[in-house]
């Protein structure tokens, strides 16, 4: 295992990445020997998280910033693994040199979360127990989970307070808990695209995902390793579903609008529009890079976060103790965690007199608008990590 | 087969109804043995319709209204089949003596559309060319087809020019078919809750939907009937998806909230909150009621469905030539069919001066809006028929 604080790989074949790329990263690995107590009741004796880390630590360990990644997310948020990578991290837009997660001045990490299939600790993973994969006897874990072990990779850094924590969506949520509970170790919380807890219909959503793939003949009860198969028919209606979601509904317009893929209509049940083509294709790509189990697990933890409910409902009381400062943005074409559900967060921080930047940023993509290079938004996360810079020189 | 203008079946055993139904109704059976030709290249060699009447046909035949049903929906609109039915028709709150349909003053015809699953010619008929059932075998029928077979069962009931048609959602379709291409036997059009056109995102969820069926293991390419499955599991998830669609995120939130069955969390993968609970209800109970190549077929019928197309994409000027009054009614909480989407109607039927009333009801539940007891939607509709009425009796 390489050194916590050691700066991601780099070579000459940098040069062809662009000049604010991070450039070639190596995922590290980080092996916890003590037990981590789930809020399920089970515990893990065990655990491994992959990371990646871009930028340098100084030296009073002050530069630090945590990524959190969503549903379906990893530990790659930047950079590229070969010369020959089409496609950079998931979050290659923030990170960089002269991106809003500047890494001349911050030292990035982003981990895969327990119950991943990308590398860390998961259904995939050996049940020491049994000598065979976890599978779904792997346990049920939380968003509180997930920022348990964040601790434990924060202090193995030696990390004792992070200059900011962030993630969208999911993310968004680790970063609420952590403001919430862990506020002495985050100066700043940037959630984004976010919710303080899923809506009946977005568990609506997650329960016909996970019922696509419970019911797949494929799925032998999260045994399917063991068959040799793999529910591919549920995975990939559980993606199909969770894109309509991702996109607003005039992104789906603009993109595809009612274009016929064969130019005219061929009754039959053959793709016939543009948008049926899309999807298809989304839902049967994931299915080659994303494991069933750990869909279901995912959806668990967004379904069960709520961390008003141990305040009497209140988010405001759930705020009020934390020293943390806060960013929060949303953007006006999700429909998955509406600008409503990021303003609920806001008003709560401001019932307790937090300190909190909002913004409600002009977007037509929707839920995905997180991941992509609005000017708007970009400008937003620049400027507010610009004061966390300047805070670090000060 | 009983005449076409007998009134519907009456006896003491209505005493037990309330006031303002129909009462006890018995279905009925048109067969129509001339070919019908089809939008999509085949035909119909020929077809059986099943239809209920309520009401009487007045002597100049002036005072019918024709009911264009829904995906799910079928002839049985009003009253009961049997005097220990729980529920009546599906339309039971619009039509009755007193309702806005008035079985006093209007005979109103409600029948089940081809390819239907609840009586009419479908997949489960006979196919005379095989001596089995069409299952995948029959074709896809289009909302033209549809009201090309309804006017033919309005012509042997003798009615040449309908006193109203009316439908919700792809009922409101099949009524703006009949507008724009037959708009002769049409003196007033009722457009609730519909869409000139499926928006990409509305196709989004048809297309994951069917999907969920035709992968289904058990679908058998639709000739599931002969192997004696059922594609249960495909035919459950398009209908919890449908379910989420048809009801808003406040109604969702209002029934269901986040409350949990068992109390607290389980962290499994049982039924957690109430919602999942609903959703796995209307999922499976489902499947006992309908069938899946009828669904597939519905389902194709709304992403056809675009009269401008044939107008170069100007829904003004399919309406252009129209002789028909509109009335078009929209739910403000509905996300299927939005608003807007009926504003577009009005703003195209108004391009072209034509008499259009427009009324976007006030509304909590959805989609399914249309389907409800909602007062002011009563009341808008009471208000048209009655002008309707006076006409008959000038």
């Amino acid at each position: 295992m390489s050194s916590p604080i050691d700066p991601p790989g780099t070579d000459s074949a940098n040069a062809r990445f662009p000049e604010d790329s991070v450039g070639l990263v190596t995922p590290q690995r980080m092996v916890f020997d003590a037990p981590l107590e789930l809020e399920g009741g089970k515990r893990l004796e065990r655990y491994e998280l992959v990371y990646e880390t871009y930028g340098t630590l100084n030296h009073d360990r002050s530069n630090a910033i945590l990524v959190c990644h969503a549903l379906s997310g990893d530990h790659h948020a930047a950079g590229y693994h070969a010369p020959d990578d089409r496609k950079p991290g998931w979050w290659d837009v923030c990170i960089g040199p002269g991106k809003p997660f500047d890494t001349r001045k911050f030292f990035v990490v982003s981990l895969n979360n327990l119950g991943s299939c990308k590398g860390s600790t998961g259904p995939n993973s050996l049940n020491p127990e049994t000598g065979v994969s976890f599978g779904p006897d792997f346990p049920i874990v939380t968003v509180g989970d997930w920022v348990n072990s964040q601790r434990r990779l924060g202090e193995r850094l030696g990390i004792r307070q992070w200059a900011a924590i962030a993630g969208g969506s999911l993310g968004g949520m680790q970063v609420m808990q952590w403001a919430i509970h862990h506020s002495e170790a985050v100066r700043h919380a940037l959630i984004i695209a976010a919710t303080p807890k899923l809506s009946a219909q977005n568990i609506a959503f997650n329960e016909v995902a996970r019922q696509a793939i419970l019911s797949d003949p494929d799925f032998h009860d999260g045994r399917y390793e063991e068959r040799g198969v793999i529910p591919r028919r549920g995975l990939m209606l559980a993606r199909m579903l969770g894109h309509i979601t991702y996109l607003s509904e005039d992104a789906m317009r603009e993109r595809f609008g009612r274009e016929l893929r064969a130019g005219r209509i061929q009754y039959g049940f053959d793709v016939e529009f543009q948008v049926e083509s899309y999807l298809r294709h989304q839902g049967t790509s994931f299915v080659d890079r994303f494991d069933a189990n750990t869909y279901l697990l995912m959806t668990k933890a967004l379904d069960y976060f709520d961390p008003a409910q141990a305040f009497d409902g209140s988010l405001a009381e759930a705020f009020k103790a934390s020293r943390s400062r806060f960013l929060v943005a949303s953007f006006t074409s999700d429909w998955r965690f509406s600008s409503a559900r990021s303003r609920e967060i806001v008003n709560a921080l401001m019932e307790v007199r937090k300190p909190v930047c909002y913004a409600d940023i002009r977007s037509t993509q929707g839920h995905d608008d997180f991941l992509m290079p609005n000017p708007e938004y970009l400008a937003v996360l620049h400027a507010y990590m610009q004061r966390v810079a300047a805070e670090l020189a000060a």
